[in-house]
């Protein structure tokens, strides 16, 4: 089993060690500027096109020029998986730009190089078989499982909303207290330990990702507002 | 030693329970309706002029009707530690409204019945010794040592300024995140399982702690509205 992954940010790196312990993995990044990780083989994108599975592994916003790329060079028969971090549109760029003959499946990862090093880490991995034979679909299903991944199938859309209020609010709350620089503190209690953890896991993620998880994902706005909202009611009471 | 506690609230009753490993523990409730902790002795009021140090587990609004109710009764060389999450304030209520005779230390256990029972909890301690003889601020210093607290001597202004930005804004957080209803999810990253725990420990506790705390700390204002801009920079990039 030959599997491709394009790019090598900071997930992506990731993601391809994880791979490579269970297939013969090719990486490519656009630029030369990423190390290849351990267990890995490094490539150019044209590489990519001999692989029976390509994980994407781009910003979510540079996923339109990398799919207009890759659309030239992929087989009939090729497999195309994302990992980002929304789903509805990712996966309809994937259907519109990938030749009909290119089979689809979006993934998200919902777990990191961080929060995967904790002990006993939990790596719940959300699965939309949109484009895909049964058969491939099932096999990649039961890979997942056999990488030690917790599969969940749902539609882009039922993750779209239920990401916006877990994850996308998670971020949303790092981000903003990020910009306080808060210090940690000889008095801080446990619920304030755990701020600071939030913090420095959700800023350690590349800011483009927080952006382009807001942007993209239809439902995080209304979350925004009622976050708002929510404070606005607090701050009333006291 | 006999030790007094005033207030059976839920932290009354853990603190009561914790010193009464060490000590001869009489506690008062101004109502009937909270129950007695396991090894407390159960008193009235009047049954605090007795003991050698009486601590206060009121509500931080209830400090001044309790201080008038106690300044009738307390002994000259009667000792008078308060417990409240805010310390500038009730420091001030215990110094104008006890008698001179009277010896006032304020301390705020940075931790609760729920943090305390998580494993390897810290147990930090503020300690403000200021209105009591050296010998007596040094004897009580150690005895908290001795109860396994992590003692930090500082002044009522050093306590707030620190606290608002620590415990003041992870209860503000909690709340404002409690307000919006969220539900633990089978794709829950780490974060936001961090997120629902902090909902949880924080939303535990009274409500009017939490108001108390926000109003009675004159530098919680300042933090919330650092926060209120945070949020608005932030959705202004997105």
């Amino acid at each position: 089993m030959q599997v491709g992954v394009y790019g090598l940010g900071r997930f992506g790196a990731f993601w391809a060690e994880m791979l490579a312990t269970r297939y013969e993995v090719t990486a490519a990044n656009r630029s030369n500027t990423r190390a290849t990780p351990a267990g890995v083989r490094r490539g150019n994108v044209e590489d990519l096109a001999g692989c029976n599975a390509v994980f994407l592994c781009v910003a979510i916003s540079a996923m339109e020029p990398v799919l207009e790329d890759l659309s030239m060079i992929l087989p009939p028969g090729a497999l195309v998986l994302d990992t980002c971090s929304v789903k509805m549109y990712p996966v309809e760029l994937m259907q519109r730009i990938l030749p009909a003959e290119v089979e689809v499946i979006g993934t998200h990862p919902m777990f990191g190089p961080d929060s995967a090093r904790e002990p006993n880490a939990r790596l719940p991995m959300v699965y939309s078989p949109v484009r895909v034979g049964s058969e491939k679909s099932e096999f990649w299903y039961h890979e997942f499982q056999a990488l030690g991944l917790e599969v969940h199938t749902m539609s882009p859309e039922e993750h779209d909303r239920s990401a916006a209020s877990t994850q996308g609010i998670t971020h949303l709350i790092g981000r903003v207290l990020g910009e306080l620089e808060l210090e940690s503190s000889p008095i801080a209690t446990l619920g304030y330990t755990r701020i600071l953890q939030l913090v420095e896991q959700t800023c350690n993620d590349p800011e483009q990702l927080f952006l382009d998880l807001q942007r993209h994902n239809p439902y995080t706005a209304e979350v925004r507002r009622r976050l708002r909202n929510a404070f606005e009611r607090i701050a009333d009471k006291i």
